[in-house]
């Protein structure tokens, strides 16, 4: 089959031919990929910055969505067969261990990341377990929706995590208005009665924040929009702040756009978050991580979807454009997600 | 009136007579004062370290117990009286905003901190308001229990907010088991089921610590005690970490001591914390301000001392001691709380 | 003054002159009403139904909003002054006690409820307190917005209590489209992703529920709905049916409606709940009453109708007609809610 | 394999030889039983009461620990090996079902209840799967344990639903001092600072209530210990009353035993719970069933057993004498809770 796979750091990837993998254990399942999404941590494992990162060469790819191929026999005992439309939990859980008798399968001790420490995605077929597939209703095209599996479910559950402290009048902020900012907007909009503010650094961004749904949109400029967020809220600051680059001083400007009692969420990745203690205590704040989301979680995800509550944006390329189509999401250009498709 | 008072920065405090407070609004509430604890902050405002310290010359105390002596109209309407026990809620919130609706006192938009930003517990007699005031069962002695009002509340409105995070088998570590901390190992143990770590820098704390209750204790050493937390919990780290310190390299220890989806509670006050963003989100851990705490929680904390649960450590010296009082505990020779009586 | 009274049960209402309230206290205030909500309690009132009602002739009207008249001098501290536009919460809490120090306003030990047990809101004149003034903004015109003040705090606590139990995908049923449900439907579909069906006895209620939003209505029927409840979630039962209604066999309907780890949730009044101890097991349900709601939340509510995402459905009429405007309430003749202005 | 089986309603089961279980699916396991406890709801299904009963003759017996036998596949990959000492969750649930998925166990819809709806732990082998399986630190003696299989998680799971709502000072009451009822005093002594109130109907368990740690206990006299209760808690009422009867009347009182905003919560079976909606919503009060509890609840549980926080008390009979012990247990002469070693 087909992948685009890494054979070097800080080299584009190559598309070769490499074996379809097969069916071992009871979990197994087989599944042809119809779109596989392009993230920012692509380009970081692509840079050497993952430290978990497999021996070279290596496929990418851990945003995955199409069709069941072939399933191991306790794949069988759950209903799934060939050619039922799928979208995959990026994490392969194992259903044994305390995380994931408890639902935090992101947390399992025995699991792996396709895509991240084994073969993901950039392929005609992957492997992953029983566990980490839903099923999407007959006849769904799943290609477009491949980013909901990451991009998605990372916003989706940071969204979680803050929407208690999201009451009538409160602010929420999102910084960086791209593949996973996109869809957090509109989930804050859909799930809480929080006015919502986006802010990025490209024109282009901010534009698109506004059409997908922010009640107010900055552009990061020199102090990162913490002046623009302190007027919208009176001079308080905002109850959330979801920092979707956590990056090139983010952090900073992130910590002191909240309110006394605030919480500043971290899902990206990059830089450093700090702060003096007596500020921690004062104004009694909390500083969390966000790491992606559950199964449970990506299929409220779906059915947000079906209800019309959130859109993606997904543009589907071709898998032979893949060098291009990473240099753009470099380069900043990508509106929503971009989306490869194996087969063409 | 007696009262010991700040003249200037990096200087002992003088015992002064100074004039008796006296009712003027509907809330006033005057108390004498029985006991006054002498707190770390009392050390750093001295030092001139606090921001938001009123023009000198100043009354210290905010730990404050004692008798009513007068009060207001509306505060009659609350039911005090000449002469009835009191502990008081360390701040004198207003009432009617938001905060104080919620039952939030601590972020009460309209309030004063007396021993911080007005005249404190240094002296004979002290102004607060009918809000702050909680009664004692009759005839009870308010003198050792002043350490409640503020060492006390502080504590409990931590161990209050990581609760929901120790299940049976997790553990809890307490850095610092001085007069806060060693409330605090006392509530854990109270209140949860989880195992509880005491770490502290002196031989005579960390015994201190076991006497109380710690299930384990450990002097911090050349590394804070992180190794041996790491060995406790078999590698994995602790669900919580409440920092009573915060300062000398604690919070880096503290954030490292926390295992998967943990949460570090910052009480102390003096360091930094930091933490990078691919850390916080990888291990998806939880940095929050803890501060000081409710009226409610200062009742329900009197409960638990009624109840025998708890047990303050505290020692009463007459308040013509004060500048040694304030020497020992800057000198770290302290075990539990130091209590002054402003009538001897 | 002009107020509407009660003088004997099971006759109508009287318009009559009494004497103007004035302060008395120093939490005191006098509202000049502009608008006093219709409300189904007061038929109930007026039959004899309420136990803590006062000796007769006693004034109706628990819903209210106008302007303020005057002002005791705690009123004063608050900021208060004559002319503000406001609603007011409809008790008149201490400010004290452990329920009003925690929030629950509606737990105080220590209040009233004017136009239940004290004289209300049907009258061009209302004595309240500082606690329950909620000030508008600038301008506003209160009258039309009166019944926020019971219908719509009291639907608002409700769905906030059930609002955790209800993810994408999930449904609520509210029972009865009245001058609560019909706000309730609305807050449903603002604040959580859940499907939203209506139920009524009236033609015209069913209509009116899709008009303002819900995604299916079904009229009551012999079963009280329960048939199309079980078929629109696939024979599964709804994760929570809020009950408007609670009378005439609609406990016994709601309870059954709910699937497993459901939670049926009470708002109206009249009949009797009741289920086997074993159904109660097996299925893991929770029956839950809610009584009115806090400050803050009244709070909150505006600042949603401020944002747009609620409307209340008011008719407003003079006083003089307060007879007929009971009576068409009592012969469900009412979408929405009726309100009098007691200066027509 | 000797087994102790139901063959008609109403008569004593029978012990009788029968094939030993094997292993068929990848996630079977066979367990060698060292105990199973016997339980009020045995006594249910031997009356003919449970309605999902199978078709008899059938092997009683759902709280069951032993010893690993054999393993199916996918149950080695999950570490199980023979002669593990090892406790069962009494429910085989699927871990592919949302309710599964999200940590509730007993909400499983693909599950089965060895000993309710397939055959139990009343004889020398029983066949589970892997998920049900607890693995007890090497050396345990599983026997005395079992009654935590089933007595101990429910008791655990109502207790942990309560806990939130039991904060210094209020009040929780435990109604039967039985199986279950001597495990809950225990927890909720180890996990709240409630007091604990102990009521039941022979002076024995009331003594058995107090040697295990209740703060008060009472007999349940012709008011089912309403007026006691009521005195204890200064005529306010419990914040939360626990029915492990819930049968004769006990649903009445315990409605009534309730302050304002407390919890009912049912853990027994037979009578029916009912309560004005008028009454529902002026005390604002929660009726709440609870059901068993999950994997992860039980895991806890043991591990509280480990600390030494809680004890069961339980007594070892040899399977010989099954008739005798549940006649005892009819006639409520059983302390605690008889178990069965069916290799006796």
């Amino acid at each position: 089959m087909k992948a685009a796979r890494l054979f070097e750091y800080n080299a584009p990837v190559k598309i070769v031919e490499i074996p379809k993998p097969t069916v071992e254990g009871p979990f197994d399942v087989i599944v042809r990929i119809g779109g596989a999404g392009v993230c920012g941590t692509d380009l970081n494992i692509q840079r050497g910055l993952a430290k978990d990162s497999p021996p070279l060469p290596f496929t990418l790819g851990h945003e995955n969505a199409g069709w069941i191929e072939e399933v191991g026999s306790v794949a069988t005992l759950s209903g799934l067969k060939k050619g039922d439309p799928v979208i995959l939990h990026p994490f392969t859980s194992c259903g044994f261990c305390r995380a994931c008798r408890g639902g935090n399968d992101m947390h399992c001790v025995n699991g792996h990341f396709p895509g991240l420490d084994t073969d993901g995605g950039y392929a005609q077929f992957l492997k992953t377990t029983a566990r980490s597939v839903i099923k999407l209703a007959p006849g769904t095209d799943p290609v477009p929706l491949a980013p909901y599996a990451d991009a998605g479910i990372t916003s989706y559950h940071a969204v979680r995590k803050v929407t208690p402290f999201l009451s009538p009048g409160s602010t929420a902020v999102v910084i960086g208005i791209g593949g996973l900012g996109h869809i957090a907007i509109q989930l804050l909009k859909a799930l809480t009665p929080a006015y919502v503010i986006g802010i990025a650094r490209s024109e282009a961004k901010v534009e698109f924040g506004k059409k997908i749904g922010a009640d107010a949109t900055f552009t990061a400029g020199s102090d990162g929009g913490l002046k623009a967020v302190r007027e919208f809220t009176n001079g308080v600051g905002a109850e959330v702040v979801l920092d979707f680059v956590a990056d090139q001083g983010t952090p900073d400007t992130g910590v002191r756009m909240i309110r006394k009692g605030g919480t500043y969420c971290i899902i990206g990745e990059g830089g450093t978050v700090s702060d003096t203690t007596i500020d921690m205590i004062v104004r009694e704040i909390t500083l969390m991580g966000s790491l992606v989301g559950t199964y449970n979680e990506l299929s409220e995800l779906m059915e947000l979807h079906r209800m019309g509550k959130i859109k993606i944006s997904s543009k589907v390329h071709p898998m032979s454009d893949v060098v291009q189509v990473m240099k753009d999401l470099k380069e900043s250009k990508v509106l929503g997600r971009s989306v490869l498709d194996p087969w063409k």
